[in-house]
């Protein structure tokens, strides 16, 4: 991994988490800030696949992108091998890609958008079909930006005003576009439907503290962060207009699986009569699960949660559990927006509807 | 403050959080567990306030058994006076010692206790009524350790069985006894009520990680520490047997302030059909107080929430909102496990009963 100077890739205006560089992935070391703002190259697969796990790349629809151009670079790097034995290679690569975070649905979802291109490509597997590949990869990280425009528009007409709620980080950060719920959290401040964001900090790895913070700063939209624990009293104090999450995979019957803390915070959002809304492009429904119990939750190492201790460490170890995500029903779910339009209450039917035309 | 070594007052078998040293309060330093155990003495009220403030010492019964032994320490300094000016230096040094915290009742309730005895004394403001104080301060603290008795027995007796879910710490650190919930945890323990132990972390101070998992860790009973968001997730898939907490402060109609994250516990409680039980001594019931909207709840300093960033700080100022404590509506409490008795659904009234008597 290499580091880029930051005005070689980005800018203080427009976030690019993810990028197609030379003959490399570039990424906004996520696990860098809001302390520092560093790029760096992943210069194969290898090392791309370690960035994903180590989270310096994270949000459902980033990590699809990077994705997308993770298996560019895999179609690069089986070009040292002999023709004959490439296809096979770059579907070792794949797997190992796809394979390094389990539920969110986006990165499985664009590297299968991409086999379909070698699938459908009649010639020989050289740099003609990583140009194609490329090509696909930039379509599917231009329409992840489009979408996000969308449905931050069709979000922030949902709103009643006042402030809001939001958990982990669905922004820039995670989408590489202007976002899913913070997308529509920023269309709303600018239309007058939001007036403050509450961000919960975001055990154990802390993307609201560090993230959210960072690009609400950078938004100039006022904010303030929680414990995660501070949720329900928040509501008891103060009248919250919406509770707005992303969401890292969405069952056919409308179930969630998003960061951990978002079931409670629906739960909460319920007794207090709080709107909670999803956003989420229509990449991240998975409708060959019925149930979100069929979700695979990642768990993630205990390290995560002890390392708060800092030097603090007992001489005993100190057992945890530590899933990444939890599912949210759909009977707690007010709407789902995605960019092609508001599930109201979703169900499997208005799901498939909105989805598939039909 | 002097450092004690630990065989001076602890031992490993019971833990001594609070205790009167020579012309001095000696505290075990919470804010070291769990990674060292420091006994410190406070020799004088000063200094004694400080530790209060800064969490050496905590837990509602904790901080009332340090408040009385802190007005021996008070009367004791004021012996340096000539005799008619010590009742009103005595008085000005009360008055900081009961600022220090101001949700925990407890803090207040013993104070009040030891100036009934001063208002009571006919005699000089001398070492014969400090030598009463201390032997009042000595009644409360050995009181304290029976209620804790009694109410893990009574509490015990309420559990059903299975895992339990508790929040912050309510054990022996917190109360110079057995503990409050963590006694009924450890009585449920021995007589096979409790299977394992939930503890959720508790930030922003984190007393789940550092201190009940210390507690538990010596006491040899199973547990398994979780990030405050994760106890939704928890609660749809494991059939949690109880949850059970500590309280700071109860008002007169059963609402109860405790630490910060127990309100949203009793709403998540109550959403998965699991008992929420709140185990406190009288000494923690504010009967002046109608609702528990009128418990003042204390806010802290900024630099607990953002500490957890640790050399990750941004180059700008994040603004964060850190309640300590927040209040559960009686409505969501099964039942309040006090010494006198077992209050089932309370309300105004059955508080009342089990107080007075009347």
């Amino acid at each position: 991994m290499t580091l880029l100077s930051k005005t070689t890739f980005g800018s203080s205006e427009a976030v690019e988490p993810v990028f197609w560089g030379k003959d490399c992935v570039g990424l906004l070391d996520q696990t860098l800030l809001p302390g520092r703002e560093i790029y760096i190259e992943c210069k194969s697969t290898e090392i791309l696949i370690d960035a994903i796990k180590k989270l310096k790349v994270r949000g459902a629809p980033s990590i699809g992108v990077a994705g997308a151009y993770g298996v560019v670079l895999a179609a690069l790097e089986v070009q040292i091998e002999l023709e004959p034995k490439r296809l096979e290679a770059f579907k070792l690569k794949l797997e190992a890609l796809e394979a390094a975070r389990p539920t969110a649905v986006n990165l499985s979802w664009a590297i299968k958008k991409l086999k379909q291109v070698v699938e459908s490509w009649s010639g020989q597997f050289n740099l003609d079909l990583v140009e194609k590949l490329l090509v696909e990869s930039k379509r599917i990280h231009q329409e992840n930006i489009e979408f996000n425009i969308r449905m931050a528009n069709l979000g922030a007409e949902c709103l009643q005003g006042g402030p809001v709620l939001t958990v982990c980080n669905a922004g820039d950060l995670a989408t590489g576009g202007i976002g899913t719920a913070l997308g529509v959290v920023a269309q709303g401040w600018k239309i007058g439907k939001v007036s403050h964001v509450f961000a919960c900090e975001t055990r154990p790895v802390l993307q609201g503290i560090r993230l959210t913070a960072w690009e609400l700063n950078r938004k100039r939209i006022p904010y303030t962060v929680i414990c995660d624990n501070m949720a329900a009293a928040l509501m008891q104090k103060e009248k919250i207009g919406a509770v707005i999450t992303g969401a890292d995979r969405i069952a056919a019957n409308g179930d969630v699986a998003n960061k951990i803390g978002t079931y409670a915070l629906a739960v909460l959002a319920k007794a207090h009569s709080i709107p909670f809304y999803v956003v989420a492009p229509s990449s991240t429904f998975d409708l060959s699960l019925s149930l979100g119990e069929e979700i695979p939750i990642e768990e993630r190492s205990e390290e995560e949660i002890l390392s708060v201790l800092g030097e603090n460490r007992p001489p005993f170890s100190i057992p945890v559990w530590n899933p990444s995500f939890d599912v949210t029903p759909q009977s707690l779910i007010s709407a789902i927006i995605c960019e092609n339009g508001v599930i109201n209450q979703p169900n499997r039917e208005k799901i498939n509807k909105v989805l598939t035309g039909n």
